[in-house]
């Protein structure tokens, strides 16, 4: 019954919140058209997981990019800086992250509404939260707001007013244990996802940079098993 | 004494109104920064027309970043549609040409902008205009305001406070007579410049997209020679 579905371009990287949202969208009821972005980052194995979720999903279609944002340099995820490890939470909490690449959801976001206009959709999902990571200027709602003003301006569909875009964030101000409960409740397999920002050779989890460890500990809290495979 | 210089980030696609936007930086001071975005059109010879005009204009690095929009399907320039040829003028002008891109100038923003926040940068230059591309609701004002408040949310500098982006469009309110006299007057070399959506298979340009037409049609009125090749 896709046909009688409204299409809903999704941001989907193959991490834990990704995919949540990519779940959000279905129970929603969109024809899902999930979007994986790589950009020249160390964990290309993250593509393979957004693979394995998209099609876990039921997804309609799964569009990859891939743009070199290396180019520009600047970033723990583009360039070689030395991702950090074994941080106390309360250092993760402060300030922005050097893992910070500059104006990324901004990118991400222009290619899923480049989507989405061709589409005729016009909602979009992103997995954004300020609680774990209110150190990212672009997670926060009030950009995400003006990313919405800005794209009912910036196309056609917009123009001639055959509909209002809408960036749907569901998970904006959940915190992680709240995201991993509601993706449980939603069938989501974690399983399947990958969060590490600096895995091993073989793939598998690093346990250790800000993101794992963040990901483990809500897993703990919750007195679950995290059933990602760690170094 | 490019290092006392600011960066300026200036969008250039190979054609006129791009050259012109980088003389327009050119004169202001900016140390340039040239990007050109490839976006699986067909006129790649725009690419090599871009390396020339960066490469007269003194500009400090060129970055090409190269997207697959074909990828999502949906306009004359990146798929298999027939480029209208020959159009007249009232024609040209009526509504929102085929040859739109989904999104294009805010896919095309945001790279900028993240290649801006990795400079330090917080000028971008675009060579928009809504006279004779008054189709193209991307080359609006009021959507470029709209890119503008979202880019000072979405960046660590637009949060730190530690300067304003600003989104230049010096040739938004001229018409193309009035880009080429001041173009002309800034020195801008326009035998180094492609326009055509249509190339003939040696490179040259068609004659007979609505772009070659209103490019032609200026250089006429005006009494010059316009020095590009025609097939």
């Amino acid at each position: 019954m896709n046909e009688e579905k409204h299409p809903a371009v999704v941001l989907l990287s193959g991490g834990l919140d990704s995919a949540t949202a990519l779940a959000e969208a279905k129970i929603a009821g969109f024809a899902l058209h999930a979007l994986t972005v790589s950009y020249g980052q160390r964990h290309a194995v993250e593509i393979e997981a957004a693979r394995r979720v998209a099609r876990s999903m039921g997804a309609v279609r799964h569009v990859e990019q891939v743009i070199d944002l290396r180019a520009f340099g600047g970033s723990a995820l583009t360039s070689d800086l030395e991702i950090p490890k074994d941080r106390p939470a309360v250092m993760m909490a402060a300030g922005i992250p050097i893992t910070y690449v500059p104006a990324r959801n901004t990118v991400f976001l222009s290619l899923a509404l480049a989507w989405a206009e061709t589409l005729g959709a016009f909602d979009i999902f992103i997995g954004v939260n300020c609680v774990d990571y209110s150190g990212y200027p672009d997670c926060r709602p009030e950009y995400l707001e003006a990313f919405e003003a800005m794209a009912n301006l910036a196309t056609r569909a917009g123009v001639e007013g055959r509909g209002k875009f809408r960036i749907h964030a569901p998970l904006i101000r959940l915190s992680k244990d709240q995201i991993i409960l509601r993706g449980l409740e939603l069938g989501v397999d974690y399983g399947l996802t990958h969060s590490c920002y600096d895995p091993v050779p073989d793939g598998r989890a690093c346990g250790r940079c800000d993101s794992c460890q963040i990901r483990r500990a809500a897993f703990e809290r919750l007195g679950r098993t995290d059933p990602v495979a760690y170094a």
